[in-house]
This record gives structure tokens, sequence and C-alpha cells, in this order.
């Protein structure tokens, strides 16, 4: 099954990336803008991206507090992300998304894009927690 | 043709962004570690990578001054670093690599690799910048 897989080492322990995620304000760091509460398992949350007016909803199917979220997104795909505490001073994030067509004719399209999209999302998580940098995000251009 | 494209705006004149580009030392603020001189039109230059203990040349086949440099890499693709200045506040970088075979069966995947390299390398280089911050490189895990 076509999937993208991304991983980035962040020098952080594995409750400061989780917070970041699941915290509605803290998303707006690196990532949306905004999400409509705490993530928590079997809510649906609204992600804001104030940069071009727009939003969508995801479905929380499970959290494991520090370790683990799968969500459903807008699209169907199913997307996990993994913390992999190494020591208390760094944390590998993996994410998965799972559920592209492979009879999709744009489908390599898609999981490039798809790419861009968690490699962007990733490097910003990290400024944001290592640095204290808030504005990288949003600067893709399509 | 398959190729890559990738673009992110920076906060920063050209010239400054294309500076950090060909200074052998201020690369490696963001992307390759260092590289052996100067880029400069006809040059081969070495990139060197410590963290990966690896090495390889690329050759500069064109240099326009803070608005184009194109080169040839290890696997042969062609790429063609645009720099698109808005006014003297920022600067839209356009990445294109080109030369993927597409009847590689590994298109796919060598394709998703590149764009991850790309987007990573260009986010770094915008926190480098921008907040002058030179340890978000290096930390993508294979």
């Amino acid at each position: 099954m076509m999937k993208n897989l991304t991983k980035l080492k962040i020098e952080k322990p594995a409750n400061e990336v989780f917070e970041v995620i699941v915290d509605p304000v803290k998303i707006g760091g690196f990532w949306f803008s905004s999400s409509s509460e705490r993530w928590a398992e079997g809510k649906v949350i609204t992600l804001r991206y104030d940069e071009y007016n727009a939003e969508g909803k995801i479905e929380i199917v499970k959290v494991e507090e520090n370790r683990k979220i799968v969500f459903r997104d807008f699209d169907e795909h199913v997307v996990t992300i993994t913390l992999e505490e190494q020591n208390t001073l760094s944390t590998i994030i993996e994410v998965i998304e799972e559920g592209f067509d492979e009879n999709d004719p744009e489908l390599i399209e898609k999981l490039i894009d798809n790419k861009e999209g968690w490699v962007y999302a990733l490097t910003c998580l990290k400024a944001y927690l290592e640095f204290d940098v808030t504005k990288l995000r949003a600067a893709l251009v399509k």
C-alpha cells in the first residue's frame, strides 16, 4: 500500500513533542493556526489555517499519552504519529500517512505534495520546540 | 519529464539568500557541512556531509549573481535554483530538480526522497537566514 513515512530527531523529551501537537494553541507555533480543542481519543477536531482562510475536520482515532496519535484526515487518510523517546533529551517523531489510492492518475503528485507537507511541518516543529521559532510555518509557495 | 519543484518564501533580500548557498562556510548553517570553495560558473565543487562522513562532487553549470544557480549533481540530475526578489524584504526561492528516469522501478521512492531533501534544506535555510538557527540540519532519520 502506498504511504509516506517521515522521521525527524527532536532534541526534546517526548512529552514536550506530544504537547505541542495536542494543545490547541501550541499547534499554531509550527503547523495549523489552531485547533478547536485539545486532541483526545474519539474527538472530532476542526483545524484552522488562517493564512489560507481554510479549515477542515479530523477524527482522533487513538491517543497514547506521549507515545502515539492516530487520526483520520480530510481525505480519509489515516495518519499515525509515533514518538520514540531515546533518552530524556531527544525523541524520534515518525509520521506515517496511509490511504493513497494506487489507481489515482495523480498518485505521484499527491504523494510528493503530502511528503512536502510533513517534512515542512516536522522541521517547523523542531524549530519551534528547540529554538522557540514560530515564524517558519505558512511560507511554502504552491 | 519527471521533476521536483519546491518553492519557499524567505523574508530576506535575494543577495543574502544567494550568499548562504555559494559561500563555502555559510552553507554549513543549513545544508551540507561545507563546500570546497565558493560556487562559481564552471567549477567542480566537493560537498562534505560530516555527520554521515560522506562527500560528493557537483558541477556548477551556470551562475547569475543573486538570481540563478544551475548545477549538475552526483546522479547527473540538473538542479536549477531561482531567486525571485519580491521587494527588498523577501525572496521566493524555487528549486527544480530534473533528470529522474521514468523507467526506474524506484522512481516514486526517489522522487519522494528527493522532495524530502529539498523541503528540509529550504526550511533550514529559512531558519538560518531569518532566525540565525544553525542546528536544524542533519536531523532527518532514514
